[in-house]
């Protein structure tokens, strides 16, 4: 691992030689998370854009140099990354601008940018010599986990609490992972697989400590600068819930600058839901984080006391960015338009950076004539309780033509 | 269109112009169905794989050459195509072969084979100069039609049966599309959306009649071929519902010969589920189809009066191919061996073409050694009931780190 300089802990700056399975920094404890540092001039040295369009490879492991990977491991077979980026003017009139990007990371293998996070936690599981991954969770870090997990002969072991929807366990357990439903909270199924990982000794995918999830995320903005022809947004739009997404797209400006490949630096606006924004908090108020509620639908986003905190408002402050929250009716909202608009299904917390933008528009925090990129962060065939929630009702008529005049001459289907 | 010689009729072979609001032979009716016949000479002029090498485009419109497209109308920008295939020892040799390849078309915009028919059907809507499309279906060819309407601009009206699932329902009205709830039986929403179509002079998406959706989903194998480098493999599986599908692969067979691009053509193996199998039944009996019940949990393919029979039935006997049936139990099972062996998650008639290969290799139809690609058609997340009933139940404990010693006992999880 030429590329990788070691591991360095975000609080008091100690370094570690990057272990697989180095989690926090053994001074700091908990709030030591680590952070990968990269040797840019050997990156430099090593590859470039022509390189990059000679790859055939259409996965994220085309950034494969830009990643804390042994060059030899054995990586998941899943295609992660390669998802679609689409320019679309009628939704970015919509939002109040003259056109949008949108990246669609919903079309990742198991449904989400998650994917992008647990296929480099299957890889360092496989380098510490691990046959067995965990974590808890009853959404896309769970899924992305079993799946990943599943198509490299891993086993995973992911602890739900009591509450998860039985459609999500299901998704966990046809991957077959061992799934442990925890008969409490969210907080005592956390805790039995945080002593579990440690009494046996599992690898431990859990964006919260683990530091090299945040360079798997953070390939969804190297494959946006790279579809974008390197010619950066004004601002790149992500839903923030623990902080760890938006610090990796923070990880991946930094790199793309190190190395030359990007002239701007894209500013970074992190959406939270506003009964749940305990990051927009800190970054407004200057101050320490403050636990909270987890009130809102967009349940991937909903996320009372995140850990990655620091980094994600780190990261927005490095890039001269800004925080907004928005509500759920407006998440909704946005569910039907991104589908009406674009022709993409987004889950609730996928789509949430839509109505942050819209909010930052009318704030005058985005300029109406500013180039703005957003990445739908999961499909929103995972949660279609929301869906049904958003879509509103069909029209009910019995099998008679007449009826049928009716409904067309109120929604005007008549051909021209 | 030069690419394009006309349409002709599979009962009689008259010829016809190919408009683009074509569907039926104006002599034999209804079961006139049509055709779209190609003027290969001029294809091989003008197109080989060395342009296909040095096109960038990865959707499914980088087969233009062999679609019945204008090259002026505009096409729907989401990116339909380009699934990726996953060759994998594991899941041959639990189907009794030595490696299998499988192809993930869940993974296209809306979860779906069906992206590619519908997005066929939007193009030559357009061409059509319409501005409504419209089908009748609770499944993927509604979702497809909705999605891929949306991204273009035009409406989509969508006739369902009363007893469709309201997730399946918010997802169409999440794209947009107006959806009338028929109070009544399929057959009388059918009937209702062919005598609307009729009467408002809607573009008529029907795999049933519309000669070009078969064409668009003619792409997965056009693409396959092309991702296993032109080397064939001595099977190709698909289930069938309304026959359209596995036509649409031996249409692309015919193809890929006619220009030179295969040397060897594949047999298809065509899959139905045992509750639902007419048009197994016809090929065995040597008969005409019997109309039948639909009494398969593959909902997808459960079409109890298909009207593409003839054209499957063509497509299979043409390259040797073969049919069986499978149970819904063993469609269950291998959604659960296709996600712990893959991490691909299918939905019942996604995977049923798996539990067929099981079975044809027993029959001795396939041989051990042969070289088998599957296509997975749908994504497991469109149906999460099924997925619940295949998953089995999680470990129910309390938060109790010596009850989870008795679970890693029984589960061997201990790290070697």
């Amino acid at each position: 691992m030429q590329n990788v300089r070691g591991l360095s802990c975000t609080n008091c700056g100690k370094s570690y030689s990057p272990e697989p399975d180095r989690y926090l920094c053994s001074e700091c404890g908990d709030s030591g998370l680590l952070e990968v540092e990269y040797n840019y001039e050997i990156i430099r040295r090593n590859w470039d854009k022509k390189k990059l369009v000679d790859n055939p490879d259409s996965s994220h492991w085309r950034y494969l140099p830009l990643l804390p990977v042994e060059p030899g491991t054995i990586r998941p077979p899943l295609r992660v990354g390669g998802t679609p980026v689409y320019q679309n003017r009628v939704l970015g009139s919509e939002l109040g601008l003259t056109e949008i990007w949108i990246k669609d990371d919903g079309l990742n293998p198991t449904g989400s940018l998650k994917d992008r996070a647990s296929s480099l936690a299957v890889v360092k599981a496989k380098e510490a010599g691990k046959k067995i991954v965990a974590c808890s969770s009853t959404g896309n870090a769970a899924s992305s986990l079993a799946g990943n997990a599943a198509a490299s002969g891993l086993k995973a072991v992911i602890f739900v609490p009591k509450r998860a929807p039985s459609g999500k366990v299901a998704q966990l357990m046809i991957f077959g992972a061992l799934v442990i439903s925890v008969q409490g909270s969210y907080s005592e199924a956390y805790d039995l697989s945080a002593s579990s990982i440690k009494r046996w000794n599992w690898y431990n995918r859990n964006a919260a400590i683990n530091p090299y999830l945040m360079e798997g995320k953070k390939t969804a903005v190297l494959e946006l600068a790279e579809q974008l022809d390197w010619k950066m947004p004004d601002w790149i739009v992500l839903t923030v819930g623990d902080g760890c997404t938006i610090a990796g797209a923070g990880k991946a400006l930094q790199d793309l600058q190190e190395l030359g490949f990007i002239a701007n630096k894209p500013r970074l606006l992190g959406v939270q839901a506003e009964g749940c924004a305990p990051i927009t908090r800190a970054w407004k108020q200057k101050e320490p984080l403050q636990v909270c509620a987890e009130g809102s639908l967009a349940d991937s986003i909903a996320v009372g006391n995140p850990r990655n905190w620091k980094k994600a408002i780190r990261a927005i402050k490095a890039t001269e960015g800004a925080m907004v929250n928005v509500p759920d009716e407006e998440i909704l909202e946005m569910m039907r338009v991104l589908g009406r608009k674009s022709g993409i299904f987004g889950e609730p917390a996928g789509v949430a950076g839509l109505a942050g933008i819209k909010r930052a528009v009318r704030k005058g925090i985005i300029g109406k004539r500013q180039k703005v990129a957003v990445i739908i962060t999961g499909n929103g065939l995972k949660d279609i309780d929301s869906a049904r929630k958003a879509a509103g009702e069909p029209y009910q008529l019995p099998p008679d033509l007449s009826r049928m005049e009716e409904v067309v001459s109120k929604e005007e289907l008549r051909e021209q």
